[in-house]
């Protein structure tokens, strides 16, 4: 079964491009191929419409673990899509390298694994447990751009 | 003289796998090897018991550069830990390529830098000047998961 | 033309290796190459005679965005003279990869992309359009070694 078509068997849609603030510059690119490596940039969460979903406070509070979970989930599919922009397909992915994931963290917070969870879980669906699997990193930052709870950089293998 | 007898003549003895807190799932892996490369999750310290070293608080205040180091230390030992299960043998590890330290920082810290060198001191004890050096930065955070002071993420390049 | 001449038609002048406080032991390397792979360590802006550039409190209050935006695009001249001792010529550099940007944020502050784009811009004016692009993340952090604003990781394929 192809990647696309695991996608529609797990009822997942992939997000247009974001939409940036007015002003928004980014002259890098959010996947970068070399060689048979595909770098991904630190993604955020980005809504069904494009807009980057940006939350008042941070994760512990006001953010709940179940908002930023689903942030990382958003984030990922988000990843999905820059993948598919640039690679065309997804089947192209042969392997998931590695995950840094960030989470803007209130005083005491401590469950960025769980949250960081929501990437991950949604990548092992879609790839399976072997092509899937990635090492992972889950840290508590001061700030992240644009007021997003969650941003997550990672790399793939690609055929 | 193999990477196992060079820690034997060193003294130094690997930690066990981590013991999470209960309810904790990680369903990424420590170690995801990928052709000759090995990426290596955000580890932290595991005691020789199996727990995390947990404090409270962050560098600068109360945990000391001195507990911070020693942490750092302890992630190296729990870092080869998982690279020994995964790759069945050190000796299969032919060069270090990066690390990315983490320490969470009271307001005013900066010594990250001596913080780190307690993990880069020892990869360069064990493996050497050569096969043992890396890239590395050392960098302040604002939380870390499980309450641990130090978390590096790795890679290294394998037979 | 050599990316030393191009670097002569911008006017740009790479920086000395940078003097560290008094008593800091960096045990690691500036750059570390395994295979075509060129990894970078964490850099921050290094001044014309060699001097870090530290600034006092975050980025956002009180070292605004332009302040912090010199310095990564300083930070950019810092990691390509280490390249340039690393390699002995920058033309050896084949593609950038990544880069990962971190930048001590004061409350509320959310425009480290603007910041990092001091960066990017030098890289791509310096590499061009293909040679330099990168994958990049922009993240704010609680603190940085040395009282540095700015700190960069990256890495760069060569032939």
């Amino acid at each position: 079964m192809s990647i696309e078509a695991r996608l529609t068997e797990l009822g997942l849609v992939l997000p247009p491009a974001p939409t940036l603030p007015p002003g928004t510059v980014l002259p890098f690119r959010f996947v970068r191929v070399v060689g048979r490596r595909a770098a991904i940039s630190g993604h955020g969460p980005v809504l069904p419409d494009g807009r980057l979903w940006s939350l008042p406070g941070r994760v512990g509070d006001p953010i709940t673990v179940e908002q930023a979970t689903e942030a990382a989930r958003l984030t990922g599919l988000a990843i999905l899509a820059s993948l598919h922009r640039e690679l065309g397909s997804l089947d192209r992915v042969t392997a998931w390298v590695r995950a840094f994931g960030m989470v803007t963290s209130a005083p005491g917070f401590q469950a960025m694994p769980a949250v960081i969870n929501g990437f991950s879980d949604l990548i092992l669906a879609v790839f399976g447990p072997e092509r899937g699997q990635h090492a992972r990193s889950a840290v508590g930052v001061a700030a992240l751009p644009f007021g997003i709870p969650v941003e997550i950089e990672a790399e793939v293998e690609i055929d």
